[in-house]
């Protein structure tokens, strides 16, 4: 269900692949994926996307629609469109195992491809790890301000488009969520789909408590009942009034929702309504403007609140919409390279990333060092394909959400905070900066 | 190559489709979009999305697969999947032309259908409407202070995912950005495509100007040179001194792009460089974190440079991400309907906006009010879609820009400003308010 045409892609990689086509440059490139620096307020990152981009890499084919229309832009040359048509990435690709934490300037992802291959597909490659990364990172902190909490991803309207909404549920179920009410993403990835009510069905009925009733007895093993569209309280005890006739059906009321105002002093207004209506066993589920900030907020507040929508805020990740981050070239025909730029440099070669723990499984520094030399700690770039096929075992998404959480649990407390996060340390080995060094004399 | 499965949509809409279905609750509703205030340094907002919306109403269907999968998820009883798998939208919809300047508490689009078919379309009606309206609303920033610079989307690789990119291209170019460097934007919806070179095609090299050369043959009419790589006078002067062999092939060098370091400062001295190299025609593009604040910074300072490359703050909308909007329910079964939430009430009814202007043409207050009452001004909501069919002139992409650029114009001077700008007056008509009183009264 996601996009992989070989179009989405920028106009110059298309450009420079007709410079390296005519000068048959077309040896081994390797280029990595890595994070500058984090936004304000992270202190760590949470790696995700790798699934779509081994299959985008599986899958990629200009069709001959493509190439029929690119043959009208009559900026490439018959022997490039050629070349295109017969376009296969056959590669290698080494990265950190989806749900893996990291730091800046570690890669997550190496790709090893001639030259042309590498570079064709950095703009998908990039869209694609650059924003579930986003959003599992973004995910990640109320996850661990909330773990006994239900978190459901409720963003699809304001995502970015369609597959942001589809791929947002699944970075934030990979980070810990606990499903999502985007449908599709139940029918695409198996994960677990929240639905209540909208203000609508309220709305559409005379009275609320009728909206009640036909709700209960249309979805009967689903009884979560929006309670804000008037007046929170009055609604409330309207739920408690319902219980009678309802039980007579055999059907329970499994929560109600509240959407709007305070929601720490409704919680706590509705919680003794329905307690006192011996409804101790609904839950609250509370939505409405919510991010991580306000999360702790509540949880500080002791609201009783069972669980959460968040939506637009995870799904934009809203206080911080991007990361710096960057696909470039490390080495070509076996040399190292890197560029100056000011404030843009990066540190050459192939590299590798050793994770460093205490006696009680918490990470407290990583290695940055080339990939063949000697260091100490757990690597943690793995080979995942050859050839332009996937080699190893490609992990489900549970099987990943369950990594995520022993990863998140392995930070360093301190950088488990919202804000004012102190620095994880990450060592550049020496052999990098050597390398750095003499790659810079040969460019003087 | 737009999504539009039918389960891109939150699940309570399917469990109210069940409600209303099992209530034969399926009289005529009416829904509108709308944003209810806007985000922090917006002084106005460009309606985009509209085409996208219609294919949507026109295609949607549940495919076998949809219902068998959710039919798999026993929440939907046999009677509901058959209706689901007959699923078509036969309803209404009056909207603004896309492209048209409107404000808080003005509705852009109407919807008129039977009520389970107005309702499941909310969501990724919303996700069209918002994502489009929020990009058009950034890009216009950048147009109105860069009238005369050309001006590319670049911002594929940090768009949220594919369907983000592609509609960012087409929703800048809309507000009256030049191109995109995307090229499925091109074939999708053929917006100009424009592309260079990126640093790793000048450190593949062991040459500076060596990879300037094998670019400029490989892409003769299409000369553009990233000089940033190592160090950008250099670079400018490299240029300079390769023009006589390229002139020889008949090779014209058409620009020069920035894309790291103080750009006005390197625009100054490379356009010196370039100027006495004879280079006087060869323009410089710059890229590199640019937003509308940074654009009207280089403008201000004179900075000698022809044009930007805007990429992850355009397309990700970075300085507010999303639009605090809704799609609300405004009548059912002939009788108007509001919520009530905290913070969140509604104008209930069907409803016009009117445009006041100057006599320069110059747009002065807008009065919102009931679609059937009098009221002087031009109407912004117009009739499109009857009967689930597109019944009006669907205008093309051009067409589109054009009108959002005479739209644009007629903004008050100091709606334009990108920051403290004055609020827009939006006049709420006495019958509108006495409709929102009579409708509480209904249901105290």
């Amino acid at each position: 269900m996601t996009e992989n045409s070989a179009l989405l892609t920028d106009m110059y990689q298309l450009t420079m692949l007709q410079g390296y086509y005519e000068q048959s440059m077309e040896e081994l490139a390797v280029f990595e994926f890595f994070v500058r620096k984090l936004p304000k307020n992270r202190g760590y990152l949470v790696a995700a996307g790798l699934d779509q981009v081994l299959t985008y890499l599986e899958q990629l084919r200009f069709s001959p629609d493509e190439i029929e229309w690119l043959a009208g832009t009559r900026l490439f040359k018959p022997a490039v469109l050629d070349r295109l048509a017969a376009f296969r990435f056959t590669g290698e690709v080494h990265a950190m195992p989806e749900g893996t934490v990291f730091f800046p300037n570690e890669p997550i992802l190496r790709i090893t491809a001639p030259l042309p291959e590498a570079q064709l597909i950095e703009s998908r490659l990039m869209n694609i790890l650059h924003f579930q990364t986003l959003i599992a990172s973004k995910a990640a902190r109320s996850v661990l301000i909330a773990e006994d909490k239900l978190l459901v991803d409720f963003g699809m309207r304001r995502a970015h488009g369609s597959e942001a909404a589809l791929l947002a549920a699944r970075a934030s179920y990979l980070a810990g969520f606990d499903g999502s009410a985007t449908v599709s993403a139940g029918m695409s990835f198996g994960i677990p789909v929240y639905g209540t009510m909208a203000h609508s069905f309220v709305q559409t009925h005379s009275q609320e408590s009728q909206a009640f009733v036909h709700f209960a007895e249309a979805n009967p093993d689903n009884v979560v009942l929006l309670i804000d569209t008037y007046d929170t309280e009055r609604a409330a005890q309207k739920v408690v009034d319902l219980v009678p006739s309802l039980q007579e059906q055999g059907i329970k009321i499994k929560g109600v929702r509240l959407d709007s105002g305070d929601l720490a002093d409704h919680a706590n207004k509705v919680r003794s309504i329905l307690d006192r209506g011996g409804l101790q066993d609904t839950t609250i589920f509370a939505s409405g403007n919510i991010d991580e900030y306000k999360l702790d907020d509540l949880i500080t507040q002791k609201a009783p609140i069972d669980g959460f929508g968040i939506g637009t805020h995870l799904d934009t990740s809203a206080d911080a919409p991007y990361l710096d981050c960057a696909y470039k070239l490390q080495e070509y025909a076996g040399i190292a390279r890197r560029k100056r730029s000011e404030g843009k440099a990066t540190w050459p070669g192939r590299k590798q990333v050793y994770r460093h723990y205490d006696d009680s499984g918490v990470m407290i520094f990583d290695t940055v060092t080339l990939a063949d030399a000697p260091c100490s700690g757990q690597s943690l770039l793995q080979s995942v394909m050859q050839g332009g096929t996937v080699t190893a075992h490609r992990p489900g998404l549970i099987e990943i959400r369950e990594y995520t959480r022993d990863q998140l649990h392995r930070l360093p407390v301190a950088l488990r905070k919202l804000s004012d996060t102190p620095a994880y340390s990450v060592v550049i080995a020496a052999e990098l900066q050597a390398l750095a060094n003499w790659v810079d004399e040969q460019n003087p």
